[in-house]
């Protein structure tokens, strides 16, 4: 028994019931007559309140336990409904399993993150990365059981390969000590989509959900060189199918978490001055525009003094605060940005009609920006072909890919989610390094 | 609305119904009166057959539709309980999406599994394939749901670490181009373990499921270089305690499959002398037995004739047919073999009070030997230390993981499942390479 659940199942329990668990003590205060040691298992940010006598105060030894320190108690659950918590433990015996040393850095008093991602394999004992931590677990299986629900077969892509991803920034080199081990040069993949395409062709939905690799040399709060993607793909999906099955998507999944998880949403809404439930809330409610790209340039135009970068052209890249601003300013909603200029695009996307523009989409939300990327495929064997030439991409190592475009190909459509960019949103921290347990970025690989 | 949903939710058709699909040919037979053609659309093994009558044969040009063709039906559906597919789909409407070309290399003929090895990106759409995909992402989502539903926390072990792993082979190395990316050696993880530890000690039941590598140059249907594992760890377990978890871990999680799958699992079944079904049946009613590894010694030293490896001794690590000889000779059923000697298991299992052995346990199963294999941690801070320097392992990068022990650890147990091991027990496939979509072996890294 969790005290997640003991919690959440206060009707079932008797008063005065025998009850018996193991944990971690996070406060202990009190006076010499009556102590309350509050009582963490992990399975939520809420505690159990454990009550000691006087009597025993001495017998346990309880000045002695420090924080941290995991103990064993047995005694008797007693419903307190008119208390700030709602069931308590009066305890008759406490085993001290293992005491914290006094230098344990994970104290009372406040910490900063940047002192806490010093020590990543003690921070998850903090109430924030608890919470943290929670809601990613929560996060990954909410996903997990929306592709199933939904029909779609998990396919593991593979890490390391042969094919240097969509040339989406540097890859990471994989070799073993004596060098050669593939016998040809092998990376760590920057997207399991061109395989996840593979397998789309014949079970029609599928997705990837693994670590993805960047060797870009950025420092921001937004990039990690190690991160999870999730990538669906799916056959038989033009983007205007793909669109609303990645609004939905997105939607329950985050719906699904604020429901389950009161405790831990509203202790990282604290942190954000209660306004990020309000946030995620309206986010789910406001039904997804779409907006052409050359239709946004238009708009940004207008507001261009609005802007560090004030150069607003068909043809640029858009950056965070564009996106931001069309999510935040114009729309006030979530939007799908469509038909992207094929110059800033990957040259797997469908090469649309004007031929200037590729049927790519990117998934723009308030307070965040840019959420989910993803496009329709090129179907045309020739027109990819074509591509691939116009951007200088040597052909054979790709050739597997065009291929599939010969054997019973359909229109495919699909996209990514970086985890790590859905974890921050939903928990509201700014900094990339606080959402994955042990981050990688240049220079840091801690443990 | 997919195959496998319409054949397992007859009653909610009615005779007449119309009906559209996508997907793709997968049988073609029939003459110029009546054409019958197998639809799939990857959900199922199963597929859907498609009635076409003469009028329709040449309009719809079905003599240039090539195998594997993606194309999209209407129609109506008809039940036909007495024949041996319980429903068709008599066709009013055919478009031929894409045509397979003539070299398409999955044909109603017999491949060899070698051969399909090397169309990685096509293999799947042979019936074999299919069903060995089904299962695996079957036992991935059930596995997910059974840690979930028994309050597990999923983390991300980091792929890429700074820890030399438990000294179980060759690691492989990453860098950048250029060099020096993490500003120290860094390698793709062996096992995600440590990490998972460091989280069970304030998680209390945490898991990970991701890749793991090896970079041993072995060429046997064993051993991938890139493979997934799933690593629970649970605080405040003792050996005693992670046992019987394991064993109703697994057999939870394959009953579920066989239960939820029976045309994927009849299909593999076939192909295995039909006795693939009935062995994991008798894995899952057979109740799990204990064996001390000095007990097996003795047992196989008697039997020693039986065996390519006659030298039995205390200390010997045990090779595949010994431990199939136990579990299929001696037990007849699934058995732990506890408390190995520690000089042939990883510094950080508890060591027993003989000084001799450590509580390890390897779970064998008749027909495959190992598939699990775990132990409970060495928390005495000391004996870590002392048990590093015997084995001359440098205690500086594994400090953090020492320091765990200071700060409230507790009795702490977990083991290892190779996932593509289990998914090949359960499909009854031979040879790893052919249970994971993009298999990676020295020296072979397509696509």
């Amino acid at each position: 028994m969790t005290i997640k659940k003991l919690l959440t199942s206060l009707n079932d329990i008797k008063h005065g019931q025998d009850f018996e668990i193991q944990g971690w003590v996070q406060n202990n205060r009190g006076n010499e007559k009556i102590k309350f040691l509050a009582l963490t298992d992990g399975s939520t940010v809420d505690t159990l309140q454990l009550v000691i006598k006087s009597e025993n105060i001495k017998r346990f030894n309880l000045d002695k336990i420090n924080l941290g320190s995991s103990i064993k108690v047995k005694g008797k659950l007693l419903l307190t409904p008119t208390a700030p918590q709602p069931i308590e433990l009066a305890v008759d015996d406490l085993i001290l399993i293992n005491n914290t040393d006094e230098d344990f850095p994970i104290q009372k008093k406040e910490t900063t993150l940047d002192f806490l991602r010093e020590i990543p394999h003690l921070r998850h004992r903090t109430n924030l990365f608890r919470a943290i931590m929670i809601i990613r677990n929560a996060l990954l299986f909410e996903i997990h059981s929306y592709f199933q629900k939904h029909d779609f077969l998990n396919i593991a892509a593979p890490i390391i390969t042969s094919n240097d991803g969509e040339g989406a920034g540097e890859t990471l080199i994989v070799n073993s000590s004596e060098g050669d081990f593939f016998k040809q040069k092998s990376f760590l993949g920057v997207t399991g989509q061109l395989h996840a395409e593979a397998y789309a062709a014949g079970f029609k939905k599928v997705y990837t959900f693994a670590p993805t690799f960047r060797a870009e040399n950025s420092h921001t709060t937004k990039h990690l060189a190690e991160f999870w993607m999730i990538e669906p793909e799916v056959a038989f999906y033009e983007l205007n199918d793909i669109i609303p099955f990645a609004d939905n998507l997105l939607k329950t999944v985050i719906s699904n978490v604020i429901k389950k998880y009161p405790s831990e949403m509203k202790l990282l809404d604290s942190l954000k001055d209660n306004n990020l439930i309000t946030t995620l809330k309206k986010y789910i409610s406001t039904p997804l525009k779409i907006m052409e790209y050359k239709e946004a340039i238009k708009i940004l135009e207008k507001h261009k003094k609005e802007f560090e970068e004030q150069n607003i052209f068909f043809g640029m890249d858009l950056g965070s605060e564009h996106e931001k601003f069309i999510a935040e300013k114009v729309v006030n909603g979530p939007v799908a940005m469509i038909n992207y200029p094929k110059d800033i695009k990957a040259f797997y996307m469908y090469q649309n009609d004007d031929k200037k523009t590729v049927a790519a989409f990117d998934l723009l939300v308030p307070g965040i920006g840019e959420i989910i990327g993803g496009s329709q495929r090129e179907s045309r064997y020739e027109l990819l072909v074509q591509r691939l030439k116009e951007l200088k991409i040597k052909q054979e190592p790709l050739q597997w890919y065009l291929d599939l475009r010969k054997y019973g190909y359909a229109p495919s459509s699909g996209f990514g989610i970086g985890f790590e960019r859905l974890v921050m949103y939903v928990t509201g921290v700014a900094n990339i390094r606080d959402v994955i347990p042990f981050p990688r970025t240049p220079g840091n690989i801690k443990m």
